[in-house]
């Protein structure tokens, strides 16, 4: 709809002409009538194919009788059971409903019209969206190799930048920056910046010089880490995540949080959760082995993608994936384009259960032939 | 935290050292703990004591197996649910975490720094936090035994109001305005604002002249009407409210909102719950006894209280509200103070269950004695 057909733009803050429309997908039972296929496959948002584990399951069960009620605004168990984990005080928690509720707080905290927000080529979608939502002004770092370049974000840093969005390992191309690197970069920064390190794929990764940067906030207060339990911890459809922060940082971000922003049945099933080290520990060995079978497919079929660390792997088609993803879609494959990043050649698979990744690999051969 | 304990105030956009800082309650069992009580009674939150029904419990039974995977970020079955229930186009309607999530969306879309929201006093606490939230100005109308004065409310537009929020019924005052009231005041409005009327309510009035005022947006597009699933539906827990307006007005809406803002359990959940005809007669039945039962005990008690057309009423004590709120905290009786609202003298109640408003009655009675 352009500013032309809606007059409510004139009655609205000057950025939201600037932000676009969201056009919602259409859930995959209409997509399965749409196409006339069945049984799809979704290996689209880098969800945990195995979903919660049995702490989480039994923790929802146990909250059914209590729908009628109000959830915990303070989320009082959840951030001690958080706290308790990362070994920091539950004034260092903020909660978000998923952890893009998080990014938004901080958006709307530290941005305005005339500061600036600074984030990477091909980094999380959010970044822009939620800078934009208040009127801040994106800088955008050229990529290297895809990933972050530290040099390249540096050299973008002024008196006005307020937030640094950096995404560890990176979505959707799966990259990742060592602690060393990333210490570095944070050292030099001016203090009148915040820098967001956004780690939803954290537990996801082995490298031995990936940083836990939960560690690092008492030397380095102006970091928020953000967390979510949509990933290896199968929670997605119930929206939680959190931020860790100096709880000064904190205090901050929990003025503008809406005080019921975490329903009842995330927080039980998080607080559950986050103890649960044994579903972590097998959503990761899973992932191990379909990250495998699907990039030694690639590999087979002359196929280049981008080594990811995540759950998740990004595949360069070397020419439009439009048709592609078509072609699998009515072959009842669901993967995501990422055009909307700037890749408009590449496709992101996420790591599903083995079936999943082989029926992929099947389509997608049968695809190529074609 | 002041200003000078909290440095990162300085980073914050400026209307952020305006907003309170949420001050966590506790959790029922930690009160009890703290409190050396058993086997509480909670009337404090308006929540439907009956909870949801059937097929709402039902949809949500048959989540259980969703939980790894994202919602649907469109809330296609939801939308389309909440259209054909209100015969608008599910392009009228947006989805919030719980209707204050709505309410955030309609001041981060329509306020900024320089404009004004303009509400009446002793209504919703939401309106003015969500206009300090975006720096736009609160301008606030005396209210008239305890209700909206629309004269009053009307005096204060200006060509810089851009947002009119009005509670019908109102929480915490139990008020409510009439269609014909209501109409004029909106016909009378400048096209330079939009008007949310909030319903979260709606469905405990029986008084004949009380409006359904989703029939007005076509003659009226300015208008949002929200609703919620929290009060009548029983869904508090898992946060699910709504806007129905003009679908250019629900563009701009949408465009704010996180695109997975409500959990799959809400939209499973809701969309069952709206056809649920008999679980909400059922629950306003309840709701009609327990407010005879209460307001027969407060006449029967010489308490004065402002007659309420919702599912809860303020107590008028006469004296500051906080030692007897006290008292009955340590007979086990959660009500609400609303000091807050600026009714220092008043506590709210819920209605419940019959024996939980026989359990209040006589800790009132006991607490008064002493």
């Amino acid at each position: 709809m352009s500013q032309a057909d809606n007059p409510f733009l004139a009655l609205a803050a000057p950025w939201i002409a600037g932000l676009t429309p969201y056009v919602p997908g259409k859930p995959i039972s209409e997509l399965e009538r749409e196409l006339g296929i069945r049984d799809s496959v979704k290996l689209a948002s880098n969800e945990n194919p195995l979903g919660p584990g049995p702490k989480a399951r039994a923790a929802i069960a146990a909250m059914l009788d209590e729908i009628g009620r109000y959830p915990d605004g303070g989320g009082f168990e959840l951030r001690r059971a958080l706290a308790d984990f990362h070994n920091v005080s539950p004034a260092s928690i903020t909660l978000g409903n998923g952890s893009n509720d998080v990014l938004d707080l901080v958006a709307r905290t530290f941005l305005q019209p005339g500061v600036e927000s600074l984030f990477s080529e091909f980094a999380f979608a959010v970044y822009p969206i939620a800078t934009q939502a208040v009127g801040a002004t994106a800088r955008v770092a050229k990529a290297r190799d895809y990933g972050h370049d530290l040099n390249a974000m540096a050299s973008l840093v002024t008196d006005q930048t307020r937030v640094v969005w950096i995404a560890n390992p990176n979505n959707p191309t799966g990259t990742w920056l060592s602690a060393q690197a990333l210490k570095s970069f944070l050292g030099a920064l001016p203090k009148t910046c915040v820098v967001v390190i956004d780690e939803a794929y954290t537990e996801y990764v082995s490298e031995p010089d990936f940083p836990d940067t939960t560690h690092w906030i008492e030397s380095c207060p102006n970091l928020i880490v953000t967390r979510t339990f949509a990933k290896a911890h199968g929670l997605a459809a119930l929206r939680i995540g959190y931020g860790i922060s100096d709880p000064r940082v904190a205090d901050l971000l929990n003025r503008v949080r809406q005080p019921f922003n975490v329903n009842a049945m995330a927080q039980a099933a998080a607080a559950a959760a986050i103890a649960d080290r044994e579903h972590v520990r097998a959503s990761v060995e899973l992932n191990r082995a379909g990250m495998r079978q699907l990039t030694e497919a690639f590999v087979r079929l002359g196929l280049d993608y981008i080594p990811s660390v995540g759950n998740f792997v990004t595949l360069n088609l070397g020419r439009p994936a439009g048709p592609i993803n078509d072609a699998l879609l009515h072959r009842g494959v669901i993967v995501r384009p990422v055009g909307n990043y700037g890749l408009p050649n590449h496709l992101r698979i996420s790591v599903g259960l083995e079936q999943e990744n082989a029926r992929f690999i099947d389509a997608l051969e049968d695809v190529l032939a074609a």
